[in-house]
């Protein structure tokens, strides 16, 4: 790979990219509806003379042929969250109730970033690129919108497909591994049905919020004895709620969870294990019907492929140097972006910008882990610093890129 | 007693009654917003010459003093519930969502014809009797309210107290007990808090779901092991709330609990030991705060006098006939009837009044119990027969207080 | 029936009685194996001439034909306990280990002396007297063995039948009441199969431990949850055992259950609520292999007859007086009296003698119930007076007897 | 390092460490009662000219200084187990009961064959060799011992601590990593009290039973709610032993768990909400007394030294080729080794050396990990095949010295 000389370029277009930026930051919309924000992405990149293809509701992507080579998907999300902002910005949400609590602004204007860099600079790479522009990450929605609205016949067939999300980890630096970086994660909402009856007589009740207490606490032996011990499982019951007056034993109960896993096996194996904890309950309890589960905010695991992750991370430590560039601890948390490249059946990485200031919070630049203390993904207090964030992001997806579409 | 020939005026005044009745059907009025209820009673009342004094908030009381004798309270309580109606009733309640699902119309035209013949037949008893129609039965706040109001200073002081309820039992049937015929209910709302975090992340969380669902299961072993066999003691965790979405832990957690007992030694105890399990299952959970408990909707134990209620029964059976008059199976539910005679420190009987076709439900009078398979009181299908209950359950109240002031 | 002045002749044959009673309680033998017991018995019985029949391993019977009229059965229990004895009585056991810590001594010197006085004073009364001496109470093993053995083919069918039993109450007086007096009883071993594993390998077992824990708690639903409030119900889990080292999870574990209750459909609905409790929550663990139930110990319910206990109470109150015979609060504990009777197809009545000091235990006669502060049944303390209860109890059994036979 | 030639001479000496592993196998003695087989190590050590010093009961450690260079300290443990062998070895153990079940005896053979080469060629290497013998490590009390009776005092302070164990994996391979190998393990005996009653009299006990139930399931969110996902930690309660009747409610109930952790801080913050749950558990349960906890069998993490463990693996690798030094996974199991160069203060490696039928296990040999499906350590059918076991173990203790001590 070449090094990317034009790179330094980038002073000359910042200005435009923090004003992108900061308009998408005041006016965050929430998943699927985030028309607006669609609009301001598509009315730059016709801007930089290229065409826009709208898919999947508010996706937008832009396709850049560039003479032979391999073709590189590139992909930024752009939905908000239904988070009232805190920050004292002074380009704060201007829209009640809703913010950048994820930072989907910064990959957007990032991707922009890089689609301008690359696209004027056509003679230092060859191949195509392909920057996708994904709504509705937070509700696992988005990625599958495109697909269903037949991304993978609109565009070319990509070799590789890269994606970057900001995290509370010290500004300045990158983070990645290989293997899975994010969780798979999915939400299901039992229904679980007793029979009510006037408080005083319980005999006359199949009590349905004793049973949702007895799954509860059943539910956690999924991890404490079922799962191997060290492997990576989280059930978490996020909800449980029964009932709304105190003299009246209700005739159902609702929970909704959400599992975490790392692994395919795994989390078939939790799944699997909690419908039979509920159903195995609802026995216990002489229900009289059937439990009902529905699964939703399904996302895939995000399993960073070997051999991409080895050619973008030598790229990226090349340029930005091996102190910059560390080994990323998976997080927790869960992307539908693996949706994309799984559609094509091609491989993928994912890596992590940090985006806060790296003095303030050196302790955790040194554990080189995600920090707790500070306001994190989804506060109300999120707000990842501009510089160099923007810029390292920006000049990221160039060199991500790059490495394969450099020569 | 004289047996009290005047009863038999009764036909010349039931139409009337009917009539105070139906209307009162038709416009039920939710605990203290009876105040057109209280309108068309205070009407009536002063219709018949009497004086009415207007005691907490929607009450009205008018007392007859009628020469030299005991003084008895005789006390009809007269709010609706926010049920919405499902009898096809031609006489069926015209306002939304609110319904006199428990009755309390019934006693209010039966406690107003007894008022209209003990009035209009003064030779035939002396003494003094005061009729109380009372709010907000159903919330625990009516009697409060009066007595709040000043109810013992504004009326003479009874020797004795009388109330009744219709009830699912064969029509033309009285039901009465000396001890405890309606339980001691308590309600709490106990708040626990726990400390939130990403669904993804429970090990920075203190998980409220978790906890609840174990304080709930704990709960049981209030009845099961601490309430000696066969001693009657109800514990009902009525709603269990917490979190509304399946990835985050939420950071607390809401129980409403329900507590039913005969005892004032057994309620005392339930009640310490819902304190001590939910205080130990915080400190094995680590909360960062203490629980909270606020107690609401708290009714007396209804605990009719031994003397009272023999000295009343005995004149119903000698009037009404034996057939007529049965023991009385206790009640699971409660009232706060007995709030009145505990203020003014005086004992007091309450019975029931059958109300449903006795054919129809004859199985029901054999056992001599409460109907579990007839529309009970709260249903949207609660149809007391006017006939005969409405004539039986005036003429009750007046034998009732003849006991007493029929010399 | 005529007053029975013969009574008064026990005087001159108590002290016979105290010999043997003491006797019996130096030489306490356990169920089924009361061999010198019942020699002992067998030969005081023909000492007064009277034929003996052994019937069920070491029960004895002897029948008293005497002329026309109707046919009693009284029935003592024989068998001791496996309790070391600590009473420090100059009689105490001495046999190591084993005590009549119930009072069956008690009961079969009882009943031998009322053998005696109806033997010797024929001409007082007519019809059949049967004493039955029972062995193997305390393990509901005795009158099966009994039945099982013939004795309804063997004696002729009584009429009605009688038994009674020392209680920690105030000597001097007799507790009866009709209806239920003594609960049912059952107990059921449950054995539940997981799969072992290492202890630090979790995810390789179906940990029983944990499995019993939640089906412990969830039995507790059944009295609290599943009982009418104030229906006598007893589910104690008097055992759980599993696992004997911290590193090995058991393949096993078992738990021993008893039930008490008072009504044969409760008793029915709890059994079967084990049973669903059990089962649903080995599917909810995912057990390889159904759970086994085994019952024992299964103790009939004694529900004395309305009318046979009114003839005999009537009888016990003319007798000793009214102060002196008191109603019975029904006891917790269970007996294997009523399968006797059962087995003819007969009513009977049961009663308790008081048999503590009466004034040293005033708090409970006032109480009219079982002291819990004194040494009870199956105490290493449990000390009956002989003065006066001995006497008592044997006139008891007499005058019980001529309430039939006294013509 | 210097390629030591000299290995090729072990030809001459397996006949003997053979014969010596046969023995100690045939004569297998329990945790500090390794008489006889401290005794025939102390026999070979001096048969080689060796003096032996007696350290810790049945522990022996013999000293070999060899001019200057650094100290190594190797370390065999000697004891077996209480498991009655299944084997059908014609060397299986000859004593009733005992075993050599973890294979003890091929460390101790192991380790005398690596003295003798290095003592009969002490011109290969230069520096200090420290052979020590422990016993008791299954029970964690051998380490302990032989620090207590003074190591760190008897022998010289040494540079690094070598130790090895036989594992179900394939033979002639070696398994090593560095950081934990082994995990801390706990044991704690939990004892809570509560009041006994008889089983009909639940409401004057304080159940223990119910009690240890709500413990277990509290429990399991140490693992499932308190612990990070993905971190290691295992509580494992193996056993719950409470009563023996079912109709005797107990007054205590103890529970055994063990803790398994691979990390410090998550060991005391585990142990610390073991306590804490339990503590909360009582106080809700209102007992009479507090818990109690006993800890035992403790055994440290076993964390190898990035640095020693780098330099052992690559000498092994060097001697044995690639091919046969493999990435070990971590072990669940746990190890007392690491207090002996604790105590001295000093870095450490251990690794595990596979001991079965290479093609017969072939699948464990490509997972790289521990097999489940084969008998396992103490497992009555663990047998290490001696060939080439025996002789890899050997030569692997002297690579493992001579990376320090060749030069």
């Amino acid at each position: 790979m070449k090094t990317p000389a034009f790179l330094d370029s980038i002073d000359s277009q910042l200005d435009w990219q923090r004003a992108v930026y900061k308009d998408l930051h005041r006016h965050p919309e929430v998943s699927l509806a985030e028309h607006k924000t669609a609009e301001r992405i598509e009315s730059e990149l016709t801007g930089l003379g290229l065409d826009v293809k709208r898919i999947g509701c508010t996706g937008r992507v832009t396709v850049i042929e560039n003479g032979e080579g391999p073709t590189v998907l590139a992909r930024a999300d752009i939905d908000a969250l239904p988070v009232t902002e805190d920050t004292r910005l002074d380009f704060a949400s201007e829209v009640d109730g809703v913010m950048h609590a994820c930072g989907h602004d910064m990959h957007a204007a990032a991707l922009l970033g890089a689609v301008r860099l690359l696209n004027e600079n056509r003679d230092a790479w060859s191949g195509t690129y392909i920057a996708l522009f994904q709504p509705a990450e937070e509700n696992a929605a988005g990625a599958k919108a495109m697909i269903d609205d037949g991304l993978t016949d609109k565009v070319p067939t990509p070799d590789v497909a890269l994606a970057q999300h900001v995290m509370p980890l010290s500004a300045g630096k990158i983070f990645t591994a290989a293997g899975p970086v994010m969780s798979a994660g999915d939400s299901v909402k039992i229904t679980i049905f007793g029979r009510g009856a006037h408080g005083s007589m319980p005999h006359l009740s199949v009590d349905p919020v004793v049973l949702a207490a007895s799954i509860v606490l059943r539910l956690q032996t999924i991890v404490s004895r079922e799962t191997e011990p060290g492997e990576f499982a989280v059930v978490t019951v996020g909800a449980s709620n029964a009932g709304s007056k105190s003299n009246i034993i209700p005739d159902r109960a609702e929970l909704l969870l959400n599992v975490r896993t790392y692994d395919t096996a795994v989390r078939k194996r939790v799944i699997a294990s909690i419908e039979r904890i509920v159903r195995g309950e609802c026995e216990a309890a002489g229900t009289p019907k059937e439990p009902t589960f529905e699964y939703f905010d399904q996302f895939p695991l995000t399993d960073n492929s070997e051999t991409v992750n080895e050619t973008v991370t030598e790229a990226l430590t090349e340029f930005f140097g091996a102190g910059a560039v560390l080994e990323a601890t998976p997080a927790t948390a869960s992307e539908d972006f693996s949706e994309l490249p799984n559609a094509f059946g091609i491989p993928y990485t994912y890596w992590f910008v940090g985006s806060f200031d790296a003095e303030k919070y050196q302790a955790a630049e040194e554990a080189g882990t995600v920090i707790t203390n500070v306001p994190a993904n989804h506060s109300p207090f999120f707000a990842p610093v501009i510089e160099p964030t923007l810029e390292i992001a920006t000049k990221a997806q160039v060199v991500g890129a790059l490495s394969y579409l450099g020569g």
